[in-house]
Formats: structure tokens, sequence, C-alpha cells
């Protein structure tokens, strides 16, 4: 915040993309001191960005978006960002980031080389989502709290990671630096993994061989399986974007995951329940961890 | 709601154990013109129930809590409620019903032979819970349109069963009958499967080395953890006795999961992102379907 406010010129910001994670980042940002350009490649969108007060201006073409903008924010699908990046850096100004909100950083940070010299590639990944895409599934507070995975590319000035660092916190976010392979490897665990999981797990459970079958499936399904498998109402083509972009660190995580769920399985084949008794609490005791670890985190 | 009013005594409910299960259904009962009971192992329970107006009446034992009955609610752990089924049986009147809130039927529907010729079993499984538990846990709309499976023991006749569905419908609940062995199975697809798998994926996401790992992976966990893995917070010892007591089912239902979970794998091993997609997209079907049909059946 200081960051921001000490620069004697309004900030520019532009927004390239407006489903869900770029609109939600433009409504954050409101009130905020900061000028916010966007685009959409859906002309409606654009419109309805500035119906909506999502950004301050749009452009009919992202070039244009981009071109007096301090940070420039890639708010699209993995391809689209490996796409962009060649071509809006050279209609960028001198010293400006660009940023991305995409789930894998190491392919982005080395495209990032097609960069001119004197454009920053600085990575964002925020932890926020929901299982929804889209314009308009966005809301304001989608951000709030969220922890955000920052990775500069070697040439980035500190000053300017500062000033991305200040963007986030602006938001309620947590931001700290990371290795772009190692986040890779993180996130593949803490993410990736339970969206495969997640629709396994739906089909598995409610593939039914009859329509009889089929509707006890669904009536024994509760919270339970809401809330377990919320994630495999994903978009499929951008999960499949993702675990493509980030395969050998998902295949790693799905061995880690195997390993502990292969021996839950043969303690209920050995009747062996008190080791599972003991396995589940372990669970239990990493999740509670977890849930106060971010009550601790909230602001 | 009907069969219940037309009684000209008030309906008599006897709730055994008043933990999330227990209390959540006193609640729900209130100002539903029937007569609660109720027992609850510690003194400190069963007078918080009176001064929560979570029932109308507390007795100092279950025996004296089920004697003036019309139905009797196991609200227990399955070994409990295996227990006292024979213990409570002798204690209630001619032609009440008892039944229970467990999440398997068949070994409780055998247990239930042991009962006087004229007290009739018919379980009850309403699809609704938290990973939170006991007394304190509780909320009125626990149960709101939950599905609850019913199944009756061969003996019970027609006008209990419907006096039973009576009760659970008169809370907002959707009752149907279902085979017992049947039950179990459906369950093991619908709920326990998910349990192991939530709390086999917590460890396997949260698990780590060292502090440092374990802090990033704290950070990388967002929403998509909080819900998927939400009820790895279940209680471990009550899991545990589900999954003992309905050890094959589960097992069998862990295989299908098997299915698709490795060709999942598979296709990720192979590159086959194609078809990584289309299964992908055949979970987010059916989970929305899903999502379709409980919102259909809301009232």
């Amino acid at each position: 915040m200081t960051d921001l406010q000490l620069n004697s010129n309004q900030l520019r910001v532009s927004i390239i993309g407006l489903g869900l994670l770029g609109a939600s980042l433009g409504m954050a940002l409101r009130g905020k001191n900061i000028l916010r350009t966007g685009w959409a490649r859906r002309e409606e969108i654009r419109k309805a960005a500035i119906n909506y007060d999502v950004v301050d201006e749009v452009f009919d073409t992202p070039q244009e978006s981009v071109r007096n903008a301090d940070i420039v924010v890639l708010a699209m699908p993995i391809p689209q960002i490996l796409e962009y990046i060649p071509l809006l850096g050279d209609c960028m100004k001198k010293g400006s980031t660009i940023t991305d909100l995409g789930s894998i950083k190491e392919s982005i940070l080395k495209q990032s080389a097609t960069l001119p010299a004197e454009v920053f590639y600085i990575g964002s990944h925020p932890m926020a989502g929901t299982e929804k895409s889209g314009f308009y599934a966005a809301f304001p507070t989608l951000y709030e709290n969220a922890d955000v995975f920052i990775t500069p590319a070697q040439n980035a000035p500190q000053s300017s990671v500062d000033q991305l660092f200040s963007l986030w916190k602006c938001i309620g976010t947590h931001p700290s630096v990371i290795d772009a392979k190692h986040h890779d490897a993180i996130v593949a665990r803490t993410s990736h993994v339970l969206h495969v999981l997640a629709s396994a797990l739906t089909t598995g459970i409610l593939d039914a061989r009859d329509s009889d079958t089929e509707a006890e499936l669904f009536r024994g399904c509760a919270t339970g399986f809401r809330d377990t498998c919320r994630i495999a109402s994903s978009n499929p083509q951008m999960w499949r974007e993702i675990v493509e972009h980030n395969r050998e660190a998902v295949l790693d995580a799905l061995e880690e995951f195997d390993q502990i769920y292969n021996k839950f399985k043969q303690e209920i084949r050995d009747r062996d329940f008190d080791s599972f008794e003991k396995d589940f609490a372990r669970g239990k005791l990493l999740r509670d961890r977890w849930l106060e670890y971010k009550k601790n985190n909230s602001r």
C-alpha cells in the first residue's frame, strides 16, 4: 500500500483477460487510487467491464491496453499466457512489469526470456479461485487473505518486485517469493492433484449401471460429496492445460499420494483398524493445523 | 406431518445420545407438537439439552427415557447402537419403533433380531453431518433437505414405517426405503470412500520433510484444499468404526474408484490429454447433474 501511495503518478494496471480471475482483480482494485485498464476478447465483456466498474477503461486490442501500463496482468489460460508474452512485451513501456495469474510458473518464466530487456517478468500465482469461470462468476473478495506465490525473473529489479508485492498486499493477499520450479512442485501437491482426485472420485461415485442405482447414488451424496468433489465442476480444458504443463510434478505428487492411499487400503484389507485410526488422526491433525495457520493469517 | 397430527395423543420421541446428530434432531423437532425426551451419558449435556431447548425432558438413564416413547432414536456411534438395541428393547412399550442414525445398516438390522416381538426396528440413515461432532456442534437446520435412507426390519408394520416417514418429513428431509445390504454398498461409495480419500489426500499433501516445505505447502493450500479435505477433520474413531463395520463394501467401492483413478494416471503418463479432458468433463457433467438433482429436491 505505502509504496503505491508514495508514487506521485497514479499506478496504471492493465488486466488482459476478464474471466473469473481478471474481473475479480479489477473489482478488488476499486477505490485503490489505481488506473485500471483492461481487455477481453469479446466486446460484450469489454462493455460489461465498464458498466460494472470492473476496470476504468477498456481497449479494442490488448496492445493498446498495455501501452502505458506500469503493471500488465495476464489473466488468461496458460496457452494464451505463453502466446501473449512475446506479443505484448514489445508494446510495453521501459521499466514496466508483466505478470500473470497462471497455475504453473516454470514454462511461463522460460517464455519470458523473449521479452525486451527493460520489461520485467515477475510471475504471480494467487491461491484463489472457485470451480466456476468467466466474467460473471467474478466477485471482489475472491482474493481476500489468499497467499500469492511470486516468481521474479532473474533480471527483475527489487523495486519492481516490491511494487508488485504492494499491489497484492493492497487487496489483502499475502505474497511471498518462491523459485518457479519449486512452485510447480508445491502446487502439484496442493492443487493439481486435488483436481485429478476430485474428478476421479466424482465419476467413481456417480457413474451408475442403471437409472435406479443412479437415483440411489444421487440420494446418497450429501454435503461431504458436495465439498469433496466441488472442484470436479471446474473447467475441463483449463485443467487439462494445467496438468499438461505440469505433468512430471503432478505424476510425482500422485506417487506421494499413492503411498499413503495404498497404506490405508492395506490396513482395511488386513483389518488393521488401529493403524487406520492412527493414520486418519494424523490427517485430522494436519488439516486442523492448516486451519489454524489460515486463521492466524487472516487480517 | 399429517400422520403425526392425526394422532390424538402427542407423539413421544426419545433421543438416546445428544451429539451432533441427536441434538440437531432435537432442535429440528422444536415446535412440531412432539414430546421430545432425551438421554446423554454426561450430566452436563443432559442439563444443557434442557437449557438450550434441545429436548423437553431428560432422564438419568436411557431405560427411563425410552419407557413411554413411540419412537426411540439411537443417535450414537455404531458399537453403542449395537450394544443398546438389546438393552433398551425390553424397556420399550408394545408397538413402538426403534430407529438409529448409524452410517451402516446391515449389522444393525441383524442385531435388531434380539428385540422383543412387538418392538419394531426401522433403521434411518439421514445423509447429513459435518466434520464436527458433539452437542455443541449441533444446529437446527442440519437435516434440512437431506435424503434419508430407511431400512425396515421384515416384521415392521407399514403403519410404523409411515409414522417414521412422517417424522422425517416434518423436519424437511426426503425419506426412502432401501434394502440394508444395498444401502451399505451405496454409502460405501457416496460417503465412506470419500472419507478415506480425503484423509489420505490431506496427509499426502501436507506431510512435509521440513518446516520450510510445510510452510510453503500450507500457503499453497486454498479453498480447493479446504473443501476437498474438509471431512478429513472428522472424528477418527467414528470413521474407524464405520469402515470396520462396512469393510467389504468399502473395499469394493475403493476398487471401483481405482479403475477411473488409474485411467487418469495412465492418461497423464501417456500424455493422452484429449482423453484426460474427456474424462474430466464426464466428472463435471455428473457433478453438475447431481447439483441439479439436489436443487430440484429442495423445498
